[in-house]
């Protein structure tokens, strides 16, 4: 029989679970860190990992220097006249900390309850390796139906500094028809999810300075300035009573939502009560005027990430310190630009410290906010697909996450992105005990084989 | 000759400058660091170390157990009819920290430029042990004219939880006549100095709890509570505009300078450009409507000694912490009760925490605020002692820092306190590179011997 003639279920019988789970497992036991260069050895053996196995599907792979933490590059282009697809995916996971929040070690996978419990058991090596494992399905029923490149990168979540070099030295190779990427959650555990929005990202480092030296605050307390003050005071500052950043300029060109969008959500399954409970909350505190969807998808933030200063350890150390700092990140909507956004704070913050200290707001990383068109035949290939799997049409939503390199795929490469997403957010992606579902590995796994079969149509 | 035709001079030339300093850095090696009770053995070495050294001097010392660091206890009780002093200082220092900031390591003392650099140099070891040096100079003139108690504890910088049952326990034994204390700073480095009065404390932690688990901030931002950006928002709140506390009741029944006091200080030579500079800031910000001295000896103040939360480390982690902490620590002035400002902030911080959080504020120590009678004949014989080192007579200040012992010695003992100071603010206690000029340790010891004699006549 040919892969046109397949129904749901045919290829869910073919799928060898134990082995699917095995190979992720020795991939997730890999402590693949990007943001600590203690860990650069463990990205090469990761990336060594994904080149071998993609050799053994028969494709052209390599591992690339990029400057950075390497890329995966390889493809499988034996389907003349039929689409190219593009899979992208990253290696490379958030730090661990904190370590001693988690019930098993982060980089010993663990099957609880039916998940897997592993540092990046979901974001994204267990999503970037379902598509590894659907194409491996896909071939046990002949040939495959569509040109397929991989582009796994290990930078991700350092906001990918070296991927867009990476991919204009190599953009006639990366060429494609579409480009998928599975890197985040789906709505609800049995709701298919298209996502067409991404949030974007401007990430900044606040520091402020006080004294030449710590000081005795009994000493010095009443004249000398207090750094970690005067920086709680600018993060205070940084928004109003009714949830909105002060910063100047900060919401000019922002896209609204439409009706047709507001409507759409408010008909999606969301308690947000529930909502609530599930991260052990008593509120849900934000922008004013917009529901939760919208404030979490629709609308910008600006959260404090870390902050240090002074004395942290046991006991009661009576000390003015010299210096303090935070880690600030703000999502973005459509009609922000990430680099203009981190211009506006830079500019801000200094215009908001109180007297006798100096600031500094360092950018750190950015990502541009995206929206993509829902009327695709890309979009209803996918559509098919999930549809296949759960049995039911997708749901269209967007997510409060950043993706930058989607942007870098529309600039560069010209090709239309595809979110298929395998995820849920209760699978606590850069908290300690993330974990991923074996049923939406798997299940993810069958996704990405029949969308490269629809896609192939 | 006998000690009373003394004149200034006399016992200089007996001063062994070698040994005395060769002695006090065997003492400044031992990292006695309180807070941290991984010290602990080090704080009981550094006890055994005076005890040892003053039986020497033909003490009955010992050591003893408090339930918490030991104090030492010693003394030479033969000049019948004569006055007694209590002689008060501690061989527990602060901790080290941020240790990377010392120029030298902070537990081996090192000479440059005529000062002594080393933990514990000015606080108080340094200026406990010129006490030390005091009586020994002394002996060499004959028999002590008064009789001698020494109490060394080693738990002042963790705020002396142990010290009073301890004085209860040995009320009679610790019987004196004047007690006195060096364990602060003179005005200026050629300004003999009398202290009249200390500032109390209220030392507490400040926690605020967000979601049960460190989230995404791209799935979260803009729903999740932020404990961070709340925990800001409090601190921000705890502070007006003029730099007023704005607890409720804060202020209330506060003892108010008087014209006298804010007359003799503002005749002293005090620079506030100077000040600004020494420490390296562009401006000394604090209550309206005070000057710096005023605002350093007289008001009260609430500053954040040190505060933590989400990620700490290299690179930009994209995560909403599960919870963040502050330790805030308020200097009160006679009039403000610490326990009743403690409960007063305990009440007033849930009440202006943000929705979504919750709060709890933890009492660490305190110390009750203190002024004493600057007429009293033991303030008339420090005075002239101060004269016969320095030439000039003294000033009266008071000082910012707290010594939440002598209330208790206050209390318990019953006995009137002297504070004579030796060191100096840029000795920098509590911050790294802490130091104590020779010159000073070596008129401390000329001070502590000329002041016992005094005492005696």
């Amino acid at each position: 029989m040919t892969s046109t003639d397949l129904t749901p279920g045919d290829l869910s019988s073919a799928l060898n679970r134990e082995q699917a789970e095995a190979e992720l497992f020795e991939l997730l036991r890999i402590p693949s860190v990007s943001a600590d260069p203690s860990h650069k050895e463990d990205l090469v053996r990761a990336a060594e990992f994904l080149r071998v196995k993609l050799e053994s599907l028969g494709f052209t792979a390599r591992v690339d220097e990029t400057g950075g933490h390497p890329a995966v590059y390889a493809e499988h282009l034996k389907a003349p006249g039929k689409p190219t697809v593009l899979l992208y995916g990253h290696y490379d996971v958030q730090p661990e900390a904190p370590l001693e929040e988690w019930v098993t070690p982060p980089f010993e996978p663990t099957v609880r309850d039916g998940r897997i419990y592993a540092r990046g058991s979901t974001d994204d090596k267990g999503q970037a390796y379902a598509h590894v494992r659907g194409v491996e399905l896909l071939q046990t029923q002949g040939e495959l139906p569509v040109n397929i490149k991989f582009l796994l990168e290990g930078e991700e979540e350092i906001g990918s500094p070296s991927i867009v070099p990476y991919l204009q030295a190599h953009r006639e190779e990366l060429q494609a028809d579409v480009i998928v990427i599975s890197d985040g959650s789906r709505f609800a555990a049995d709701v298919p999810t298209i996502t067409y929005g991404v949030r974007g990202l401007s990430y900044v480092e606040i520091h402020v300075q006080g004294a030449n030296r710590d000081l005795h605050s009994g000493s010095y307390g009443g004249a000398a300035p207090n750094p970690i003050n005067a920086l709680c005071e600018i993060i205070a500052r940084l928004k109003d009573d009714h949830g909105r950043v002060t910063i100047p300029g900060f919401y000019d060109g922002i896209e609204e939502l439409t009706g047709e969008e507001r409507e759409m959500w408010a008909s999606l399954p969301q308690d947000d009560d529930a909502f609530a409970q599930s991260i052990g909350v008593s509120a849900l505190p934000g922008e004013d005027g917009y529901s939760v969807l919208e404030r979490l998808w629709g609308r910008p933030t600006l959260d404090v990430n870390g902050i240090w200063g002074g004395y942290q350890g046991e006991g009661s150390k009576t000390v003015i310190a010299a210096k303090a700092g935070a880690k600030v990140s703000m999502r973005l909507v459509p009609g922000q630009d990430p680099d203009r956004i981190t211009r506006l704070i830079q500019e801000y913050v200094p215009t908001i410290a109180p007297a006798g200290v100096t600031v500094e707001v360092r950018a750190l990383h950015g990502g541009q906010p995206i929206k993509f068109d829902t009327s695709s035949t890309y979009v209803k290939a996918a559509d098919r697909a999930l549809e296949r799997v759960y049995g039911k049409p997708a749901v269209f939503a967007r997510t409060g996450g950043s993706i930058p390199i989607v942007a870098s795929f529309a600039e560069i490469l010209k090709s239309p992105v595809l979110f298929v997403d395998m995820g849920l957010n209760e699978d606590a992606p850069h908290s300690p005990n993330e974990s991923f579902a074996l049923a939406d590995y798997h299940n993810g796994i069958l996704t990405s084989a029949y969308l490269l079969e629809e896609l192939g149509k």
